[in-house]
């Protein structure tokens, strides 16, 4: 295919992404226009990837997109907040020819619309490095009411979305390191890693419930840091009510040590949050309404001088050493 | 200076950029809390950098900060908004060392300052490839009121602020190709590329006046040709009314070929404008209160299937060819 300017680029692939969007002019404007609801303020949230980074160069141009979409997404869902929009900056390598554009702008473009959001707004430039994309997404919640990651209180029990650990190991399984695996087991897990999926519905329904609110892309273990630093509480989580997807479980049966992987690894995407004990009914009407298991695994306490952070318990109630190793990217 | 962690970084560098802006958490949290006050809509706009593309990987830090907040603020100001904060996403080579961060969070700093705008949160990620940067720019502007580049209307004058083409012959003084001209001229050339400054004040005092406004990025031929087009008019412009500086001048004296590449050069961030030509003495008004010299370079015409987009008249009413090579990165 004939290589487009930058303007056909953006008229060809990325104005047909804004057509809901007046205030975005068809990306014919210097800057767009747009309006949190009344009684809502705006969320705004920038997340950025770099090939050979934070995705394989030849990943499915259309999975990068959505992942792109998917992981600012999970900042606006952690927030309790509706996303509505986003803009997109692009540095293209030069010799990236137009089908990949085509690709990828399809691929976003399916994935606003499960999202239902709409491009208002980005650059393109051209690179001699890796190609390097940042998103920026914008929502709304009611003012006042956005969810942080220091609310949590002790006494609140401490939940998350989905299952944990299926990216990190999906991520171990395209390296290959996981080939006993079922093949069922490694395509479930990679596409966890490739496709992830924001929990915007669960963030939107937390409020007035949650208490603290972090999506989980850094690992577990780390998010919940995060929280537990930002809260000035500790938590404790049971390792074994952490929920594993089939393919996880079958990985921790295979080799024990993969508990690592699932606490310490990132880019799950699925939501954590504490709430007040008194709320686990109303937790699970949630998760009825939205679809999505929901799971308590332990709960928030009191900081003190010799209990901070996060720590991980047995059956038993005897601490495990966790490797809190943080995400680390390829 | 030894290298700071992802999260000591933005501790460090970046979070003291968001401390009066509440809703930036401190840069500790998924997202940012924002709204633009009552009567007004947000106004978004993103603009990306890239090393060796957009400036040189060794211009000064501080100096490549204040320019890509003020390609963004620019394009804040062509809307007729009020800046009120900003996102930024940078891929740091890893071979950069914090000095340089320092210097570049400086600068931003000082920046941030002078626009009276805050950092509202952002991402650092690390890049095999050249450093590139991402700012998304938010502002705030009354509600339907906003400047597009569609309003413009036959009768119209047609303005710019301050004096046209210094950037791009300023590029060209940095790659040593405009050596006649005297040291000040050059110092001054080269301060307007490396050095721009959004017209932001300007920006927000047109609205009510203007009816159609662009900064000039791409260049004055270009950006003017965006006008013509969104507003279905053709554009006259008087080739011996742009303003130019003192150096500009000297150089089309040396060589009247310049001329193609300042109204074709792109970079100056001023603002062009159209308004009704009743307004002329309102206008002047505006000039002196912000302080901006602000010049009548042509006017407005009906579109017909003979003349359409710009076209450069010299003092005798006879059309100048143009070369409209718009804005070449190096």
């Amino acid at each position: 295919m004939a290589k487009a300017s930058e303007f056909e680029t953006i008229e060809r692939y990325f104005a047909p992404l804004s057509a809901s969007a007046p205030g975005a002019y068809g990306l014919a404007n210097d800057a767009a226009v747009w309006c949190p609801k009344d009684g809502c303020e705006a969320v705004v949230t920038t997340d950025c990837m770099v090939a050979g980074v934070h995705f394989l160069p030849d990943d499915p141009p259309d999975l990068i997109a959505s992942k792109l979409l998917a992981v600012n997404l999970s900042d606006i869902a952690a927030m309790g907040a509706r996303p509505t929009g986003y803009t997109l900056a692009v540095a293209w390598p030069s010799d990236l020819d137009e089908a990949w554009i085509a690709a990828f702008s399809d691929g976003l473009g399916r994935a606003q619309t499960m999202a239902q959001v709409t491009l208002l707004g980005g650059d393109t430039v051209s690179t001699p490095g890796p190609l390097t994309l940042s998103l920026t997404a914008l929502g709304e919640v009611p003012v006042g009411e956005a969810l942080t990651r220091s609310g949590a209180n002790p006494g609140d029990a401490i939940y998350v979305t989905g299952t944990i650990g299926d990216a990190a190991l999906g991520l171990r399984v395209l390296r290959g390191e996981l080939e006993p695996l079922t093949a069922n087991h490694q395509d479930a897990l990679a596409r966890r890693y490739r496709e992830p999926v924001a929990r915007t519905d669960v963030g939107q329904r937390l409020l007035g419930l949650a208490t603290a609110a972090i999506d989980i892309s850094d690992g577990l273990a780390a998010d919940l840091g995060h929280v537990a630093k930002h809260s000035a509480v500790s938590i404790e989580v049971e390792r074994m009510a952490i929920p594993l997807s089939k393919g996880a479980r079958a990985c921790i049966e295979t080799d024990a040590s993969l508990w690592d992987e699932i606490v310490g690894g990132g880019d799950d995407y699925e939501l954590a949050f504490s709430a007040p004990s008194d709320q686990v009914n109303n937790i699970a009407t949630l998760a009825k309404a939205a679809e999505t298991p929901i799971t308590r695994i332990g709960k928030i306490k009191k900081a003190t001088d010799s209990q901070s952070g996060v720590r991980f318990i047995d059956a038993d109630g005897a601490v495990i050493a966790v490797e809190q190793t943080g995400f680390q990217h390829f």
